[in-house]
């Protein structure tokens, strides 16, 4: 069974770590990493490296761990979906991907028997993300993990407000070129807009504006342009540059995208 | 067999070389990184981040290779230990993790019948390591690598200094969320001290009043605190946040930690 | 079949996605990861993390993206040498590789039975090199990807001009440890020079007098020296510290290398 990772731990020790704990209990296991470089405790930046990267995974369980609530009363999970399961804190970290994949059902990690005896307070996913699932690979049946759940925490890369004046998002992620990956979804770009129409984008108080193009090297020489992300939403780039250095860029920051008059 | 990578190289083309030398001797064997982000030439870090990581493996073959004298007189070593071996430089990089499992013997690596014939003399990682681990976890026993020492280079993490005014150690390493590890393992801090106790913690010319918690989110937002590291020693942390940058800690720092008077 | 993936990616979802597409269509796929630090679209240092780490493999198939052109009329290319095969942008990033092992064959990737179906533009390492490089590790025979091309995109490290005033020749690559790996072969240098001579070398504004010697450990504590990278090129290097960083060396700047008169 292959199982991923997803964390804010840096790749070192602390991922090495849970590596252990998992070929210990399934030797069998596929190890695979998904994204280690999460802002430390940017639980929305690791839901979106969940939800762009597992949909290209075949079955697999998938570990998230970006979890600023961890030793408190936050609840660990084991969602179940069609295609994958995820194991995790419940603090939305989880969410967005397997919504994508469609939840079949959620549990409350519960029992002791599956998880390290002396849980420590500070490092769930080596203790007890890890074991659950390393345990599941193994065919360990969901219902004894421990009871279903329904009040889940929730979370979603917002719904962007389309008007008059444009469509107004907010910036989802950077990436390491500094591709500037909006909230916008394929869908609301392409039912107004053609490739190659020219739009007028705001961001960090910049008013650019650029060209609709299929990809990059379609753009001129360094200049910036609007496409469609690898994720299908719309992306804000600059040819062989850092589209995000130039205006700023930050997770969060309002992004408007209008027609140019 | 597993076979586990700890180095200063970074994750690149370096530590691909080992990989690609390790599968090329064993199909079979399963390679695991443990961590590449040690400072360059810092033997102590990486020391630690194979105490930390290793014990939670099954049977593995670890390799370290933080190496100041590649190429000069210092020796290969092979330890065995009861649950692993252990293979890098005779610098005290593998000692603390291989202690932990207790060393049952160690042996300078001189056969080079399973080195490379023309090892360079600026990678031994490549070069002596990786091919010495992949015999090995293909079946070469250990009395044929080479001849057993005794007088291996030692390396600890110090020992903290108990008296009235306080515990004095010093800073261990510092993780990727920032947590300042010290060297002062839980026994001292728990026959002393209980949890939601106030210490007074003393760092790089800070005088910091914080409380010993369970874990992070037991902190007031923002706050700092003391708990356990995962790997067992008293750690200062800030909730949600940097407690290095705050105090400027840096490996070796002194820290001195007593009571609120 | 071990399929290698060498990207300016950085470690994250993007090439997670790779290794999903690659082990739904190949579950027994071992993937190894060669690089993912490469600069931003730095074809020429994707070309030596790939031409220094892909020899040190068995058998394999190895795919490089560092890709400024995707989506656009730059073709897509597999090269089958001697012992791997290389799957990626015709820009020349697989070439000094695939040239060290000798090129067989060269195919244009032209058939869509092997890619995604609906191959985004802006990111072919998921939707077709690695598609293509698991079909490949399944059997898949080479003609059936495309027709065969001889005017593929050449690319080399430059030849050093050698004259009187001694070698010229420019910065290959940095490593993490500031070690400044230069493209002046091994052969040139050992016909020349012996190891313990003094050199002086003009980089970056900077003439430096330093030795030529086996290894880091012979220079004197924090010198300068030069020495034979892993990769066999000649490297200029300070013992236990970043030469890089003290003559502000960067990729492609001149470096001329002469005896001391």
């Amino acid at each position: 069974m292959i199982i991923t990772l997803t964390t804010d731990f840096g790749l070192g020790a602390y991922v090495a770590s849970m590596k252990g704990v998992i070929l210990e209990i399934d030797p069998e296991a596929k190890v695979v990493d998904v994204d280690h470089s999460v802002a430390p405790q940017d639980v929305r930046q690791g839901a979106y490296a969940l939800y762009s990267a597992t949909p290209w995974f075949p079955f697999a369980i998938h570990i998230g761990v970006v979890d600023p609530g961890v030793g408190t009363e936050r609840r660990g999970i084991v969602i179940a979906c069609e295609g994958a399961m995820f194991v995790g804190p419940d603090n939305g970290l989880l969410i967005p991907a397997a919504e994508s994949f469609g939840i079949k059902e959620v549990h409350h990690i519960t029992n002791k028997e599956y998880t390290m005896r002396r849980a420590s307070y500070v490092f769930h996913g080596r203790d007890i993300f890890a074991p659950i699932a390393a345990h599941l690979s193994k065919g360990v049946k969901l219902r004894e993990i421990g009871p279903e759940v329904t009040d889940y925490v929730k979370l979603d890369f917002g719904t962007p407000v389309v008007n008059e004046a444009g469509i107004q998002g907010e910036v989802l992620t950077i990436d390491r070129f500094g591709n500037i990956v909006t909230n916008i979804p394929r869908g609301i770009v392409s039912e107004r807009w053609r490739f190659n129409q020219d739009l007028e984008v705001s961001i960090g108080g910049y008013d650019i504006r650029l060209r609709l193009l299929r990809t990059y090297g379609e753009a001129s020489e360094d200049a910036l342009l609007a496409t469609m992300s690898s994720s299908n939403f719309l992306e804000i780039a600059k040819r062989n540059g850092n589209a995000a250095a130039l205006v700023n860029a930050r997770p969060r920051m309002p992004v408007t995208v209008r027609p140019v008059a």
